[in-house]
């Protein structure tokens, strides 16, 4: 099917993909301690009341609220103290009407009693008796059975991105193993005839590939493992070749195609020939990024990024990013950092066609001038000298000097 | 020294430390492709230009500009095609006046070619002439040597955090090791008599040690190292013991001190044992957060966090995350992650303390409501609950339901 016969609007382009990927996800049973960044696979509820026993929150006297009523410095309460519940321990004595018991920050109250007067509100009398300077309510100054969270209520959601104090409030449980996504495998094949390793020389003609090692780091920043299959030149086989073991070997296959209109219409080629449907649409109506290459097979996604890594960086937001998301059951992504700035200059701009502008940041936080960086898209340095990036809207002709953006920060 | 003497302001508790701080940090050698994340230690120029030769940006004929000029599709210009220049290969022809060869995206120009004429701007006349029909200036569709960086110039700043596409960056220019500053270790320390192992069952009076997880897991997000010591008790000796531990295995040692003011006061002897100058400062003056402990001993920075998880996290921000990031050698940091939102209900504070109020945020992105959390600092789920904190600056008495804020996501 010829290229302007099927190109995508930005907004719709993962949602091609979407219709066909698989709505559950692969589960795996980890340690809690080493769940940072990753995706609950379920509903996770509480086995107990947290905490199990009433605690105080001061340094001071556990007590029944009732015998502090009406003291005050002219006419205290006063109270015979029983002993002391030390910290980490059960409460070893019981209040009768009149008596109290040291409390610490974080301890126990004495049974039957339902508050706690601070250290500062009380004056000790004799070994055995305090003075109360001021009433305290009953449940005053205490963390109630339960008051962090109840047997039996919600922890934490299915599809949640765990983060460090989900962490504590899990292990706070006692949840030490968790059901968590397994993180989603991005295999990835770098494709073109000029291209060799990173750490050879090169001959004239010849560039290293960095588009893998580019997207193995954005594959890792948003949770996903990066498979690096291959690193292969432009020929039908070695590429359909490669394109097997990575559907194999991934959740998530990714190309990073050539530039030149043979080298597309080759990955497109080799997706079409991977299984059905295949090749689902040719470009999206962005700049740069347009020429880029979904599809599916096996009920794996197949996505073709163009090989410009300014292109290809832009176009990894759109597709490979919320793919992965998707595949880990991720309910509601981690926002992309961004921050508010004032253009230094006019961008110009086609509508009809989304575009996307490198710039710089300069200036103060809450002053921020974003600078456009009008490199080519086919510079990794114009990537690399950047700080982030400025849709244009497709419904807008262009923006102004003194427009206020959304960075998109990298 | 009395605590109430030596309480600082939040925006100067890190200053407390940073006075003291080493200035140099340490470096090691790393595969570029491991270095995601990493703090470059030393400037880095490039060792050559890249690309190395012209390449072509476009599929179509490689020409000498000058035979071009005036070419239009009344009057044609007609060119010998002499050949390719197929891609990953040395141009092995040069063109003569009238000659021109084809040229692949990404491809090398043919020897004595300055410019690349588009292929929808040329017509096939026979196996060996094409027709060109507009002219192109010299330097048109072509990437010049070193366009995207010439030799000696800059590749990466000191301090750097390296981003996915900084690594397409340095191995473009087939710098596959690099000098990063070494991740600074945080050995943590837990202390309290009530605390027991996440992994166990509490009995009464006990709760599980989650800040040493809630406390690694923070650390990690900032590139450094969590190196878990100890748990324990509140005795002054099995403290000292455990803080040597720390200092000899950490870059900065971190005490989650319990929450009363005996426990606290031991974190503060404990400290001053280590060497000089031992504690700085008692306080911060914020709420919740404001017991926090910090000194220097060996040359090694001593933070004692609050033992309550909310004051635990809002302290971590002023006081660990700078250290960490300051013995990096990270000289920008990564911006905290922030959205504005419109406060939902009026939050009372106190002028003369900053204040920190776990919110929840609903409704859309642009269109944010931050709901505040009023739950107590010592209970976990008021974190698990929040989606970020909103700072009220030390100057104002509150802030007001409708006023529009910058809520800190965690």
């Amino acid at each position: 099917m010829p290229e302007f016969f099927n190109v995508v609007a930005p907004d719709q382009a993962f949602q091609v993909l979407k219709k066909h990927l698989p709505t559950t996800v692969e589960a795996e049973k980890i340690d809690t301690v080493d769940a940072l960044g990753r995706v609950t696979s379920e509903d996770i509820a509480s086995p107990e009341d947290l905490p199990a026993f009433a605690r105080s929150t001061m340094d001071g006297y556990s007590v029944r609220a009732q015998d502090t009523f009406g003291a005050s410095e002219g006419m205290p309460a006063y109270l015979e103290v029983v002993g002391e519940v030390p910290m980490g321990k059960a409460a070893n004595l019981s209040l009768a009407v009149g008596q109290t018991a040291v409390a610490y920050t974080g301890g126990m109250l004495a049974g039957d009693a339902d508050s706690v007067v601070m250290m500062e509100r009380t004056q000790r009398v004799d070994e055995r008796t305090i003075e109360v300077l001021r009433p305290v309510a009953p449940g005053e100054n205490v963390v109630q059975v339960g008051e962090d969270i109840r047997q039996g209520d919600l922890v934490l959601p299915k599809g949640h991105v765990i983060r460090p104090q989900d962490i504590g409030g899990l292990l706070a449980l006692g949840l030490s193993r968790i059901k968590v996504s397994k993180r989603p495998r991005v295999a990835i094949v770098s494709t073109g005839d000029e291209l060799v390793p990173p750490n050879q020389k090169i001959a004239p003609g010849q560039i290293r590939d960095i588009n893998t090692y580019t997207i193995s780091g954005l594959v890792t920043e948003c949770g996903g493992v990066p498979v690096p299959i291959a690193m292969v030149e432009d020929n039908f086989e070695a590429q359909k070749t490669a394109a097997v073991e990575a559907l194999k070997k991934g959740d998530i296959v990714v190309f990073s195609a050539g530039s030149s209109v043979s080298s597309r219409d080759m990955t497109a080629a080799v997706f079409d020939g991977l299984g059905e449907p295949g090749v689902l649409t040719h470009g999206i109506s962005i700049k740069p990024g347009k020429p880029t290459i979904m599809g599916m097979a096996k009920g794996k996604p197949l996505i073709g990024l163009p090989g410009n890594p300014v292109s290809a960086m832009v176009v990894f937001d759109l597709t490979v990013r919320p793919t992965i998301y998707h595949l880990s059951g991720c309910t509601s992504p981690p926002a992309l950092s961004t921050t508010t700035a004032k253009l230094s200059r006019d961008v110009p701009s086609q509508a009809g066609r989304e575009d996307y502008v490198q710039v710089r940041l300069t200036g103060e936080n809450g002053n921020l001038e974003a600078e456009p960086i009008f490199g080519k898209s086919n510079l990794i340095y114009t990537l690399v000298r950047a700080d982030g990036v400025v849709r244009v809207p497709l419904e807008k002709g262009g923006l102004y000097a003194g427009e206020e953006v959304s960075v998109r920060i990298y």
